[in-house]
């Protein structure tokens, strides 16, 4: 736990330093509200955790990091704004939205998603090749793209009472998940086999993470998750616990976690051990 | 003018098949709306004039002409959500929220962005150095930022009533159209003095853009102007007309006219005639 928690400070450091409280004052407040509010920072923690496995220094991914939770908190911005999931409560603080009024909101994610790619390229660009490079902000792009966040976004809205919700879950969970471990193992130097394994590996804890959160969802309260509980539920969305009940989802959850385990065998055990951290901490995360 | 038909054309075949009507299919129809409505298209055709000013192939720029005119569209869907401007009117339609609701108009807006910079890399790559594509995307990215188009529209929001029209204008307009010159000119294979200088030239066409919009603004009606008119002075915003008048605000277009083509000096005339033409149709366009 102790991996996890030191780098989780080294990332909000950096995300501090990233986006600092400049002119224009109040896009960069806004913005920071919700980058700095403390999240788990599973994403930018599986990025460094990626690049470590292939032999890269964390350093060389912290950039790579930031814009993937750079990223991640802009989608949550406009998820929780009024006219999608109108959401009051995230990360324990108040929404985006409710603090700072929806436009400065919706202006303030519009600003996060091209950072990112700013950050990344400016930030990456005199430690890794240009030819890594290029291909990350095709990765990241992706997975943000209409195959990936915003496709999950609208089968999201179009959902309500349906079915799709496992597809809902696979494309806006998975796909930046995925793309954190695959832009840490590309800034690290990784081989192409080296980052496809990466991509299976976060695609089974991308899953774990969903089936994790939906099992929290329905038994503990907003309080201890520190955004609104039970709102899935209340929505109609289908759930994993409401498609296969409590007890075969945590089974499910038992098996991506070793599915997962098995996508680093052959890696050193020092190689590995971030990785498994990060899986271990999603697998018995208590909020 | 026949260059400018002719060129607007080929944009609009190439956003035609780069976002074709596919899975998932509500979001890429909301997207395809708005992209493929009539525009003017001048951030495509200046990328492309600039692309063949520096001795580029047109169709070398047609992946970052396609991208600037992706991001553009994503900026004025957002413009007209009811958070920001509550526009009804755009390109002379309803405005993509007003078809599709404010939900998919919002999330078609954020799968633009980041498909912009995809589309950018992927169809770039092989016909330019890694080297420049970087520059492209870093160029792109701080347009749309929190220094460009964001920022702007943030200024907007604050400024209702009061002076900074003028800042909102150079921000807003001037960072996307800068950055469609200076990606043509580095695709093209232009030199740092020959971007820079596309850069200037971009700098006096967009401030002789947004004068001659005002201008527009305060002359013709709702019908030919394809969005609502006169909304920026019952909204009390300054614009050019109201703050120098309009014989100044004139007089200040062709002065405007004049420094751009002072830009283009040394340039052979073959070079020059595409931003030439360009630069005339932005100062003598009707709607």
């Amino acid at each position: 736990m102790s991996y996890i928690v030191s780098k989780a400070e080294s990332v909000n450091r950096a995300l501090d330093l990233v986006v600092p409280l400049q002119e224009p004052v109040k896009i960069h407040e806004d913005m920071r509200y919700s980058l700095l509010a403390r999240g788990k920072r599973i994403r930018p923690l599986l990025c460094i955790a990626a690049c470590e496995l292939v032999g890269g220094e964390a350093s060389v991914a912290m950039p790579a990091a930031c814009a993937v939770e750079m990223l991640h908190t802009m989608s949550f911005i406009h998820d929780d704004l009024p006219c999608i999931d109108n959401d009051d409560l995230r990360r324990g603080k108040s929404t985006n939205h409710k603090v700072f009024g929806e436009n400065v909101a919706l202006l303030a994610g519009d600003a996060l998603l091209p950072f990112a790619f700013e950050h990344l390229v400016s930030a990456t660009s005199p430690v890794v090749s240009r030819v890594r490079l290029v291909r990350t902000v095709g990765e990241l792009a992706k997975a943000v793209g209409v195959e990936g966040v915003a496709a999950g976004q609208v089968a999201d809205i179009s959902s309500e009472g349906f079915c799709f919700s496992i597809i809902i879950h696979l494309h806006k969970t998975a796909a930046l998940l995925e793309a954190s471990a695959v832009l840490g193992g590309i800034v690290g130097g990784g081989s192409d086999d080296e980052t496809e394994r990466l991509r299976q590996f976060a695609r089974c804890v991308g899953l774990l993470f969903q089936v994790v959160e939906d099992i929290l969802d329905v038994t503990i309260s907003s309080q201890e998750l520190g955004k609104t509980a039970g709102k899935d539920l209340v929505a109609d969305k289908l759930t994993y616990p409401k498609i296969m009940g409590l007890e075969k989802s945590r089974e499910f959850a038992e098996k991506l976690s070793r599915d997962a385990r098995e996508q680093l065998l052959g890696f050193g055990s020092d190689q590995v051990a971030p990785l498994l951290a990060l899986a271990n901490y999603i697998a018995n995360r208590q909020n």
